[in-house]
């Protein structure tokens, strides 16, 4: 069984982490990109290699010990802030803000930069993939029916361009345990990408499905 | 047309170039990681941020104006350093080491950390499928019939565990500008996730693909 924390935060507390954590990472991301696209010489970057190393130190003095994982608080509030897609504390993800209808419709408009390069120029294939299961994933729990990936489909239309972007999903129906998502990838100029999910929300999940908390960490 | 830059590098510059990037992003990807993890307090988050923004600062100092894009010499060697994946100098890349039979094949061991989470202890979804269209498109390639993603399945077994893995493909078959390959993700305890991509060459590349170089853009 998946293990997850709980943490009584106070809604307040749990703002300032957010603007802390949230401003620091950004920072995070900024270097990343710099990193990729820096052209400073053999010396400088040397020598900012030996400082970055002195940074993750610092930040290392203490640590969780394993990964993030997913944490909620005792009155249902989640903090995903690991999650590769929307993690606030992690510099891989974009991050995505995904906006929910509450009728089981998820969607996100966000940038993506450099980082996520494939073909030159364009999003590299897998991250379109990477962001559409996570759509489709939060279009399921916004519809009630909240799984962990059981198939995903991706259909490329054309390359999407790095740059400004929109991705959305809704849950078309539900059998039994299976719920089944489509949703797509868009730049300015129509879609590029479609998906069809269906998602699955194991056996020993399901009695815990009414817990709207333990429904969160499967979106 | 995707535009592609040619630098014309001596295997030595190229190699000591791999050594001082490959060095200097790893010390980024333990940054990230420890961005993510860090239990340290309020003031020395921001004092480390206040230290990033320097560092960041002075890469930027000076830098490629867009995204790094894929780069070849004119003797055919290439350094996509920039891949989502694969990317020698991107932090967001794991990144994959991707060997290959040269008969339709490829592979790769690697470890996965903190920053591909998704549900609690676990690789998430889309990261999976992220890595597979790699691996599944290097096959193509390597199979001599490369091409952009056309469409991707994949099948979600059970959750990939974060830690050890290995994921391979092979090209099935050819049918007109059409590459089927198939692929999975496994980790110690056996297949975590199958897939299968079909992967097209853009009619533009077509006349190009027999250049090696081009080739390799899309992979």
């Amino acid at each position: 069984m998946l293990e997850y924390a709980t943490e009584d935060l106070s809604p307040d507390e749990i703002a300032a982490e957010t603007e802390l954590y949230g401003s620091f990472t950004q920072s995070v991301r900024e270097l990343v990109d710099a990193t990729l696209r820096t052209e400073v010489d053999r010396a400088e970057i040397l020598a900012v290699q030996e400082q970055v190393d002195a940074l993750t130190a610092r930040l290392r003095v203490a640590q969780t010990p394993g990964p993030f994982g997913v944490r909620m608080s005792s009155k249902g509030s989640v903090r995903n802030h690991g999650n590769a897609v929307v993690g606030l504390r992690n510099a891989v993800a974009p991050p995505l803000t995904v906006e929910r209808s509450g009728t089981g419709r998820a969607w996100a408009d966000f940038h993506l930069g450099a980082a996520y390069e494939g073909p030159p120029g364009l999003v590299h294939g897998g991250v379109t993939a990477l962001l559409l299961d996570q759509i489709c994933g939060e279009a399921a729990a916004d519809g009630g029916a909240p799984g962990m990936t059981g198939t995903l489909t991706l259909r490329y239309r054309r390359g999407t361009p790095l740059g400004a972007l929109h991705a959305e999903a809704h849950l078309d129906r539900v059998e039994g345990v299976k719920t089944f998502v489509v949703g797509h990838l868009a730049d300015a100029e129509g879609v590029t990408v479609e998906c069809e999910g269906v998602f699955i929300l194991p056996r020993w999940a399901r009695e815990m499905v009414s817990d709207e908390g333990t429904r969160a960490v499967f979106e």
